[in-house]
């Protein structure tokens, strides 16, 4: 059984709580289970049984894939307070994919095994709803992973481009096109535009017709190094 | 409007079609709209209007990033019968981050608006963890694709690429550039000449100018076990 502390961490982390009936409620109350985990330890790999969903109360998880080398590629970090879902991957059937969790640091996790978690799935739309969009969120950390380990630091060049065109031109007004830009750094016209909007939206820079205007060099500097 | 064929074709795609109250039915036939795209045209992407989400009633989507080099990485494909929905990617919170979806070949295909989505989604939670669902789909292969590129050496790579694309138009002849492979493997135009140059040398395919022709897809095959 849960401690009190726990099962009000436990009902604050589950959004769909409220959506669960008096018995279902009491099932999970009664099955969740507090477990400890040591620095360092596999929580969940596709060689042994599916863990179940993870609630974070203290501690770091860290999940990765593992190359036929044995190189390990991290995929993203959990902090306490998140949910590990890809730990009930068994329970998803349109996630066909297994990953390891190793605990970063000593752990304190409130666990839901994977047969309940599929019972109240499969009872319940808004469990499995909300497995599936937090399944979302860890796939928009994985893209966020993949593009940095694909594609090196962007932001960097582009700023020293930009400061050294301004630098040139000895005004913060750069008259250019995105599409010179792009040319001019091998790069293309979209990844230029979106990085750009982003410096913009950051204060770094302002986009007009005429070109862009460095607001902020001493950031951008920053940027660089 | 659309026609009583591509209507049957919209009811039949969707899981959730049966869950719809009747006035959502009515909304969805009168607003979902046949469009045709020319085969390389960009149907979604991070500058433009969310697509939608997009059934595949002929022809062939592909949906992939682009680096900071412009650099293309193929995430995945879409076939006929298949239903895209990164490209309603602003109607799912959870999703944060956006790719670009072409047309591969000429396609015709029934859209549903990003509107029209978002009202059924919020109105409907079948039809919000439907969108979920085939996100996680797409998540698996992604995760596919990210072990693929990291993982697995090269020729293996080229190998299953090539005996996948030959079992797409089922023919052994496969019409395309060693640029338009590199591109859709996320490689370079010389790793891939090098590699097809070992390959024709090993009796495994022949090179013309109108493509590569498999000569030995058990071979083939073999480099891939």
């Amino acid at each position: 059984m849960l401690q009190p502390e726990d099962f009000d961490f436990l009902q604050k982390s589950l959004p769909f709580w409220d959506r669960l009936s008096a018995f279902q409620k009491e099932l999970l109350s009664r099955e969740a289970r507090i477990n400890r985990f040591a620095q360092g330890q596999t929580i969940h790999s596709s060689e042994n049984e599916c863990a179940g969903v993870l609630l974070i109360k203290n501690g770091f998880l860290r999940t990765y894939i593992i190359s036929d080398e044995g190189r390990e590629i991290t995929l993203y970090r959990l902090d306490p307070g998140d949910i590990c879902i890809l730990s009930a991957s068994c329970v998803l059937q349109s996630i066909c994919f297994d990953v390891f969790v190793d605990a970063e640091t000593d752990c304190e996790i409130i666990r839901i095994g994977s047969p309940l978690f599929s019972r109240l799935s499969s009872e319940n739309v808004y469990v499995e709803l909300f497995s599936y969009q937090l399944a979302a969120e860890r796939f928009s950390d994985v893209m966020w992973t993949l593009q940095q380990i694909l594609f090196i630091s962007f932001d960097k060049r582009l700023a020293s481009y930009l400061l050294e065109e301004a630098a040139r031109s000895g005004s913060p007004l750069i008259r250019t096109t995105h599409e010179r830009i792009a040319r001019n750094m091998g790069s293309a016209r979209e990844v230029v535009s979106r990085m750009l909007n982003y410096f913009s939206k950051e204060g770094l820079v302002s986009l007009s017709r005429g070109g862009i205007t460095i607001k902020d060099p001493k950031r951008l500097r920053s940027l660089i190094s």
